[in-house]
């Protein structure tokens, strides 16, 4: 048994619909759907979900929404009609949508989510119908009735452990099950969304759930390549990638992938295909939980911008017991997240995202610091990237970071940070925003296209 | 006004004491006077400090002591003899020996702290009434007299900030004033030392008390050198380091200046000068608050032992707000205090003294660990070492790391970590233990020697 996940742009009109019931309906495996809401037709398109978000803001406002409902409800018209299927579905839609407006109007945090969740409901339910149409067994399966139980978290829902054996059961039913993705019901009957992507979470949930055989997760790229293809044209292919390593290149910007979606297949060791809804036929990208590192030891090379970095010292710090323990509890009292604490003796830097930093956020943890740890030197430098060189088979092989920094100091890329070590996947560079791509292209001329090489002269 | 310190070395005998005598009589700025204990005459001999140490154990077991006082009073007498002075002062000694095991024989803890002491009050005294004997204007200062008042906390005390007002009266005394190093009083009236090494201390706190225009510390090397000799043969000599970098290499493992004695001078900017009692002419190295870095971007290279890596993974860790902070929470619930905290996404290293870890801490840790935060994968790394490359000169210039990191490829030296990028003034490498001599001299010929150089070829 096959799970195969469709995004927004596979199912974003009725062209794509009918491209998914060929790749679906050709392999007999391919037992559960799941899908996304409709995504962008062209680049200039809006996706269903933006539209939602637009009606969700008017009603949320008391103003009238009749505009915005008018969008969406034309958007499913155009797929309707595309498929050439009776246009009774779209009452169907139409009530849902109202319903929910009624129910949550003066909630406006639960109207959000479960207006959202909407696309991918009436998105499966408009699916299974078109396999109807076309003469398959199909049933739209209510994630409910799936079985995907999660925390009571809107737009943050975590799967709940019995989940699985519910799921389980669907094995035991036939003909194609259709699942709206990216959201789940909370144990008091609750619609509650995943993070944003998270259709790619109910996918590898219900794979785990069945035990399925491949987690097939269709997007608009053959593959996942091992750059960035904006910043380096025509970068190579990945044919196989480990759970390890994805997760450290979608920490690293790439997005092609949630990543926090792997997390149920990883503990089963199901394999992930990541395909082309366009080429079905092309290979894809394999996520698997092991591979032969010895032709590519690094698989990949990924870089993100939006840190920043809090720099203390104090001489004598590390003396003082429970001196990175109390800067650490500053920052989880402000409900802040880091990422990396590399220090030397006398001095931390603490590394997070910035957009957790908001002007008074920044001012208290400031004001924290400077009184209770009576620092010597505090400041924030901003507009950090992390730039991140992913393999497994660069554990312990000598000169892999001579390759790296090499590349990097022949690109008169200035190093703010190096951290290796913890991780044996990954080797992390922290350089200022501006220069990632020209860093992020010397890393992979220096991996993938071999350009440079230390060559050893005496003097 | 200059405060000379002498090292063991220095005043191991007559003939050390005759030139340590012409050296601070040669220079009438030189006032203040600071001694160690009698250090080693040759390989083979006993510190006085190990000859206290041993007859504290004696007195601690109730034992018959009068050998061990016996070799401690002879060691004196050797010296009044060579010095052709009176023995009337063995006489103070040996009563001062005494009253002190009278006193403190019941408390073995303050006995210990006590006798140690003594090693440099004695040797200060004797000091002293050398000049006298020579006909100079000299006087003992016991560091009660001379302001110098600590926190009570035998073998870690700390200045307390009075002190310095009392001590800047000093300067208003005539002639040579001898201070014992090593240990001030507590504000109930209790002798308590420093850390071992805290003669470098008291001169330290002195130079900053009468605000000296050069703290000289005579030793028994002409210069600090960029890299352990026993590593390197005939290194560089530095002539002059900045206090950050001195701190840096101290934390390495240069053992010629007691690290923590940096503070008080630190502060209010009094140079050092590390000079050899045997040699005086020879320049020394001077510590300054800054330096030209142009000529000598890196001023040594250090690599310390006795470190261990606790190693920590979970999937999706860098999601769980507080993670980071929990871990060091148990560590130092144990009173174990950690170097580094290298980490990656989904795994943290902690890298500490691996002496703190007993047995039985070491498994309250993991235990602790492995249920409170119920981590996947734990582990310890043992026997690694740190090798620091310091320099305030390397200082976001480009290619320093890919230097380090070719000469160590270059010498076959695998990397378990590279930290680089929160100190200004260093870069670290975690190295197995067995590897720092060939990682070291490779950095060396790096830095020192150019021998590796970076060439590009395009292939």
């Amino acid at each position: 048994m096959k799970v195969a996940k469709f995004g927004g742009s596979s199912v974003a009109s009725g062209e794509k619909f009918k491209q998914v019931a060929k790749i679906v309906t050709s392999d007999p495996e391919r037992r559960i759907v799941v899908v996304s809401a409709p995504g962008k037709r062209f680049s200039e398109d809006t996706k269903m979900t933006d539209l939602l978000i637009a009606l969700a803001a008017k009603v949320q406002l008391g103003e009238d929404y009749m505009n915005e409902f008018g969008q969406i409800v034309d958007r499913y018209r155009e797929i309707v009609t595309e498929l050439e299927m009776s246009t009774d579905i779209l009452s169907d839609i139409m009530a849902n949508l109202q319903s929910i407006i009624d129910i949550h109007k003066h909630d406006s945090f639960r109207l959000l989510d479960c207006i959202k969740a909407s696309g991918e409901d009436n998105n499966a339910k408009l699916m299974a119908a078109y396999f109807n149409h076309l003469g398959h067994e199909a049933y739209y399966v209510n994630p409910k009735e799936a079985g995907i139980f999660v925390t009571d978290e809107p737009g943050h829902a975590r799967v709940l452990p019995h989940s699985y054996q519910e799921i389980e059961k669907l094995k035991e039913r036939t003909g194609i099950l259709v699942v709206p993705g990216f959201f789940g019901y909370s144990e008091n009957g609750n619609m509650v969304t995943f993070s944003r992507g998270g259709s790619d979470i109910t996918g590898s949930i219900l794979a785990a759930g069945v035990k399925a055989a491949l987690y097939e997760n269709f997007t608009d790229v053959d593959s996942i390549y091992s750059v960035d293809p904006r910043i380096v044209k025509n970068p190579k292919e990945v044919k196989e990638v480990t759970y390890r390593e994805m997760r450290e290149l979608s920490y690293g910007g790439f997005s092609v992938f949630h990543d926090e979606a792997l997390e149920p297949v990883y503990k089963l060791g199901i394999p992930v295909c990541v395909k082309n809804t366009n080429n079905p036929s092309a290979p894809g990208t394999f996520i698997v939980p092991k591979r032969k590192y010895s032709d590519t030891p690094v698989v990949g090379i990924a870089g993100d911008t939006g840190f920043c970095n809090i720099h203390v010292s104090k001489y004598l710090l590390n003396r003082e017991l429970g001196f990175g323990r109390r800067l650490l509890q500053i920052l989880e009292d402000e409900g802040i997240s880091y990422e990396h604490t590399p220090s030397g003796i006398d001095n931390i830097s603490v590394i997070m995202r910035e957009h957790q930093l908001t002007p008074e956020k920044e001012e208290r943890v400031f004001s924290r610091i400077q009184t209770e740890l009576e620092v010597d030197e505090l400041f924030i430098e901003r507009d950090l990237a992390l730039i991140m060189v992913v393999g497994e088979g660069m554990n312990s092989s000598v000169g892999i970071a001579a390759k790296a920094t090499e590349a990097l100091a022949r690109a008169d890329v200035n190093l703010e940070m190096i951290n290796q070590g913890s991780s044996e996947v990954s080797m992390m560079f922290g350089v200022k925003s501006e220069v990632v791509p020209k860093a992020v292209e010397a890393l992979y001329n220096a991996y993938f296209n071999n350009v440079y090489s230390i060559s050893y002269t005496n003097s």
